[in-house]
């Protein structure tokens, strides 16, 4: 039966923490339920299709998941586009926090609290709205763009500027519940449906290629494995490439990669408009590089001109995501000259550009 | 076969005229396919998954329809919410300007144009860039939200501010074309999926009632045309009563009701914090009306105070719509008191409080 147990000392958890109590370490679910298409409920249109899959149950809903796959063509780079970003809170982070609060009020919990440079804090804060918790957001005092702290407020989110995260947020994580969407199993359940709806709107079949930015690399993640159940259940004959893009900026699992090391060195963070992955620490470091080692994937970097150009040209073929969200695509030229024409492709748009329409 | 008529003269209009070009009435496609859910292509989780029951080919696509619909109690009042404002850019227009300019960019045509307060013009402006076809958006000088007029422009649409609307765009129709969200009978023709999807998600069922707010009524009108569909199949027994929500600063429909009028008076418009339908001379207004009538409807008015608390309300559940979305949910005590509680209520939210987000 489903657990979580702590990737190091192997000790089953308590189901809410968000790191071993005993020594530290990143913990996970186990022992998940074999994916089964039969299992799928079919008339429903959210991720909870997928609730047979899931060890949550499902309290509450603002429709999250079943987001769009598009083909496109772009300059002569044709891809499939997964619409992440018409989630409802307008990112992607709204799979893995609808699952974990579903799971975390199912333990009766009252007050929730992450840290975030906004999109992860406004879907806390709306999920903790409608289910009725209070939600308290840390916000990186320099770096949080003034319309993502409104969204957060709009949901009535409590915000607190900090000048020294994560440190700050990892103490009072000791007396209250850290929902981190780095840290929480059960925000990494959450992201697995995404690569579950690829394989169903693909009509049953896997791309050769999956593309998304990384930050703490939720929804990479989640997705290699939402594959990985795919290929377990014999559905799939193997994992996509998974290609981790990041900015120039702040890249610390390209560097790794390019390195062959299997755990991401410390770096200076350099300047980037991909406000979303200014993630000098990935928590989860290691699980992005063996995923991408295990598939034969990619860790690739794109400076700041090619990713504001890549989000201008995506607006102009109709597509409103915000810059972190181009930051695979300025990457096509890359993948393309590495994988061929023919790769079939899907590149994640992570985050929603009406976040920050300048009136 | 399919084909588009003049409403009163009944000539066959050219299928992508805006009016009938002899007698200047309202043209609408007639003899359309029989409703058939076997002719659902379920693997396509879009409103093209209707494509057989649609006189339009499908040639592009940035992912509309299949908006979620979730159930929510507030203040003791249950209803489901159709969450339009999750369609690509923002708004429920998407569905009808989507089949629209398939249409019309398949007949040949590379410019569009349309008058818009804002979320229209986003639409057509987006759909346009997709299809490489050019868009001119008419905005009114004095009501149009700057950050809407800047989502228009990041398609890259042109924006004329017009102090005379909608004179100087019917004298502008005469040599271009009108891509109207009022007039033109394509429109219509994709917001009809709204309700095909809604009886999907109840289980293929039709719920005791429909709300959502009017302007120009194309969701209104779409929706009812799709009901009409499935009722002429034989697959749902009545028509849901169809609720108009106007706010009370333009409320011609309200009034026509209440004075039991088949057309709509003309009326000097109030202040309104619905920007999105600031419409005192509703198109169609005679045809909502007859709905409304045939229904057994209701024509609703509420306040501005109302509207804002409504929409703050929604916000503190998760829900993050613009204004003009709350105008349903600002009725409900009306709906309520009028049809009791037992009633199942649809209530379509229809724009993204997204853009317009303060920094």
């Amino acid at each position: 039966m489903a657990r979580i147990t702590c990737n190091i000392c192997k000790m089953t958890a308590q189901s809410t923490n968000w790191r071993c109590g005993d020594c530290g370490g990143l913990l996970d679910w186990k022992a998940l339920p074999t994916f089964d298409p039969a299992r799928i409920v079919t008339e429903d249109f959210s991720l909870w299709r997928y609730r047979a899959l899931l060890p949550v149950q499902r309290r509450f809903s603002l429709g999250e998941g079943m987001t769009p796959l598009v083909q496109l063509n772009l300059a002569g780079a044709r891809f499939h586009a997964k619409l992440e970003y018409l989630n409802p809170t307008g990112s992607f982070k709204d799979r893995g926090v609808a699952v974990m609060l579903n799971h975390l009020a199912g333990a009766g919990l009252a007050a929730v609290m992450d840290n975030s440079s906004g999109n992860a804090g406004a879907s806390l804060a709306a999920y903790a709205a409608l289910a009725g918790m209070r939600a308290t957001i840390y916000v990186p005092k320099t770096s949080a763009v003034e319309s993502k702290k409104a969204h957060i407020r709009a949901y009535g989110g409590e915000i607190i500027e900090s000048a020294d995260l994560p440190a700050q947020i990892y103490a009072a994580a000791k007396s209250r519940t850290y929902a981190s969407h780095a840290w929480n199993p059960s925000f990494v359940l959450g992201q697995q449906t995404a690569a579950w709806e690829i394989w169903e709107q693909l009509g049953r079949r896997a791309p050769d290629a999956v593309a998304a930015p990384v930050g703490h690399g939720g929804l990479f993640l989640g997705m290699v494995r939402g594959f990985r159940g795919l290929h377990a259940a014999g559905l799939i004959a193997a994992i996509p490439c998974m290609i981790a893009v990041q900015s120039a900026g702040v890249d610390p699992i390209v560097r790794a990669w390019e390195a062959g090391a299997d755990t991401p060195p410390t770096i200076v963070r350099g300047d980037s408009v991909a406000d979303g992955i200014l993630v000098d620490e990935p928590v989860r470091g290691r699980q992005i590089l063996r995923a991408i080692a295990d598939s034969g994937g990619l860790a690739l970097r794109v400076d700041n001109d090619d990713i504001l150009d890549a989000q201008q040209r995506m607006h102009s073929r109709g597509f409103m995501i915000e810059a972190t969200s181009a930051v695979p695509v300025a990457a096509l030229p890359q993948i393309r000259e590495r994988m061929g024409d023919a790769a079939e492709l899907v590149i994640a748009l992570t985050g929603s550009g009406l976040k920050s329409l300048s009136g």
